[in-house]
């Protein structure tokens, strides 16, 4: 364990009572004094991000918009206090025996370790989502900061601890640990102090993590969103009526942000026929016209060029076009592949998620090759359907089986923050079904029913 | 696998969208037949329970009534439909860019598979409250059977099966499984149909399931109720003014049901007074005063047997008081024992539950080892304080933190069914904190939310 990790946890195990007790009105007050501050932060904090993770100012501009509004969100819930479900069952002194009074209530179930991703520097860092969904049920958080974006966490770190002083909270109520071996990660979730943890990331750095919290003397809940392909399916009537806004808004959710989010349009079904002949000719000539972007990191482009080189030397996948290409550093160019039906059902690699901006459209003899694709997915974040009218019955419900969130006539890029949220799903996308890391829903991860009994 | 569990895992499987999808009131009155049919059993069942399980034929009545009252329970919040938690945040077409409309709501996850406990041969078993919940909820449930009991088991299974057929719901909506091996267990938790898990019973059983269920290919989630050692921690001032009734209560609770709660009070505190001398005195004259009784098994009553001669082999353990007592077959009877705190504090094992009637009696030097005691202690179930006036501030806080409820001048013994019921705990009482195995909130276990995202 490195001494950093000890430290955090012991201090956020010491800062747990008084934080968790106190009012909701003051983690309210310091999750806002949060958002104040990092907005106060200006330009300064625009520019550290875009050296750090290349990502464009108006892209960060809008994700610390995101992180603010969050925080404040969840700011409302812990003023409000209604989060806590209380309930009551009256006592019954008639009753043989006499039925006690019981109420019960959630509470925070003590210090939380938080993993910050790499792809939000902001929103998914150090004050984003998980911090602020744990912070406001009282969990102090320890919040282990990514290695790519060193600068931007312990700007923002130094914006919460400021908060932490200025609302006269105990000094662990939160820390953030540092370093890029994975030692440092698995010692915080392992630490006997830490009570429960969140991470988003990729599928390896999840599970390593979730096995680790499962093995120790004592278990923790522990939630990792690790990424989806997010497919979705075009039937033959709505490409007919909207191939040119479906072509030209699936490449820009596929090139969003250089293809770098959970929920980029990895697998695109839809039927072969003329006017899907005419839509990937189309496709392609935009993605040919893609200026290749830099990635969040030389070791994110270099997987991703990687991922790709594997997916276009498979049997049975063509290349439909590509982008502006780069062979080294942090630069990753756009590119459209695809393969039949019949290939995909029988190698489930094609399903894998290749972080980036590339897409495989699988061509469908029918429709009926639509549920027959979905049945074999592994669990996914989103799903979408095009379709004019009512959604088919037999594909809507296997695909609500599959994903957290079924998107109609839309892109699965851009998750809205609010009450209704569900940004999770099955195992692979999470490791646990039951929980989402984005909006208020979020805060169940951090919380447990407690109950008082008192004699009838 | 064991073809039983395949068949019963595909037929759930098979039956999981018509039933999680036909209307509430058609799951409601499928539970209420349920209960209609265990009713009509009549003393046939009672007779049946007792000469598998060896209970009095009160207890059973009791405990039918309870698992008829938990199914009409759950009847109706399927029939009330709340249970959902449905939330729509409305589109903003107005907004850059336009805000999409969500809603989203709680499904359920899928073919569940129910563990039957020996100790609750009605109410933890066939048609106990995990199949209620699942069932309430629209999850298929694959119920393994438990060999301690299996006439019990088919009785109720073919009442369950009669209300499948008479509700004209697809047969796989419930199976029994049966067979005393582990790996019957086992290959239905890893069986791929298999979606979520539930379990009561002991930690070895529980574990080996959960570790199963997180093992697999998709792993699922899987709930564990592992038991409990209960403590009370019992203030001079309350002990010098309920002397009588704590010890004759806490003799009833400790001997209830031959022990075979998991709610049983296996451990207590208590400041060594003149007062609590003669308490000490009083209980274990109570305790020696007990007829032995029959436990569930003999494997039970052989456990219990080595679990008593283990600690009563134990530095530093004293025996207080014994009741009638066997040697072999299903017998088994109460013995009182106590350690002073000093000792209890350097043996962890001295916190390990022993399933029967016995008690141990931790004598303390000030309610100050009440706390200390209480902070090395795992996690429980319950935990109970007698005090007059307000309870310790510390000691509460601590013992939040370790029990899913808290007991105030009572016992643990007798868990209320309700909205406010908190049947759980940290672990190793439960594998997630975060979850109930008995009352209405039990069904959060089940279900997973769903978004549906539509454009602006």
């Amino acid at each position: 364990m490195t001494a950093e990790v000890d430290r955090a946890a012991l201090l956020a195990a010491a800062a747990f009572r008084q934080y968790a007790t106190c009012p909701g009105e003051a983690r309210a007050r310091f999750l806002r004094t949060i958002a104040d501050g990092i907005e106060a932060l200006g330009d300064g904090l625009i520019d550290c991000v875009s050296r750090e993770t290349a990502l464009p100012a108006a892209r960060i501009a809008g994700e610390r918009a995101r992180t603010c509004m969050q925080l404040r969100l969840f700011a409302d819930i812990a003023d409000q206090g209604k989060w806590n479900d209380e309930r009551v069952d009256a006592a019954d002194p008639a009753r043989t025996p006499p039925r006690p009074r019981i109420c019960s209530g959630l509470r925070p179930i003590g210090p939380a370790a938080v993993f910050a991703a790499s792809n939000f520097p902001l929103a998914f860092s150090v004050a984003g989502g998980d911090t602020a969904a744990a912070l406001a049920v009282g969990c102090p958080v320890v919040l282990k900061a990514h290695p790519a974006h060193p600068e931007t966490s312990a700007r923002v770190g130094g914006v919460v601890a400021a908060a932490v002083a200025s609302c006269r909270l105990p000094a662990g109520t939160f820390s953030v640990v540092t370093g890029s071996a994975h030692e440092v990660g698995l010692s915080l979730v392992r630490h006997p102090l830490i009570k429960v943890g969140a991470f988003t990331g990729s599928l390896g750095g999840g599970l390593a993590l979730w096995r680790a919290a499962q093995a120790r003397d004592e278990p923790i809940p522990f939630f990792a969103e690790m990424g989806s392909v997010n497919p979705l399916f075009v039937f033959a009537d709505a490409l007919h009526k909207n191939a040119e806004a479906v072509a030209t808004g699936l490449h820009a959710s596929m090139t969003l942000g250089v293809g770098q989010f959970c929920t980029q349009p990895g697998l695109v079904f839809l039927v072969a026929d003329d006017a899907a002949h005419a839509f990937l000719q189309r496709l392609a000539t935009l993605v040919s016209a893609t200026p290749c972007g830099a990635m969040l990191s030389e070791t994110h482009a270099a997987n991703y060029r990687g991922g790709v080189a594997g997916r276009v030397d498979t049997d049975g996948v063509r290349v439909l076009g590509r982008g502006e290409q780069a062979d080294a550093g942090r630069a990753a160019g756009a590119v459209l592949l695809a393969v039949d039906a019949e290939t995909f059902v029988t190698n489930p690699r094609l399903a894998d998620e290749i972080f980036g901006p590339t897409t495989l459209m699988v061509t469908c003899a029918s429709t009926a090759d639509f549920v027959r694709c979905a049945e074999i997915l592994p669990g996914q974040l989103t799903a979408t359907i095009w379709c004019e009218g009512d959604a088919d019955r037999d594909l809507l419900w296997t695909l609500e089986q599959k994903a957290g969130r079924i998107v109609f006539n839309g892109f699965p890029t851009g998750v809205e923050v609010g009450a209704a949220t569900m940004h999770g799903g099955p195992y692979p996308a999470t490791t646990d079904c039951r929980f989402t890391s984005v909006g208020t829903r979020a805060l169940s991860r951090f919380v447990r029913p407690v109950a008082w009994q008192t004699p009838a």
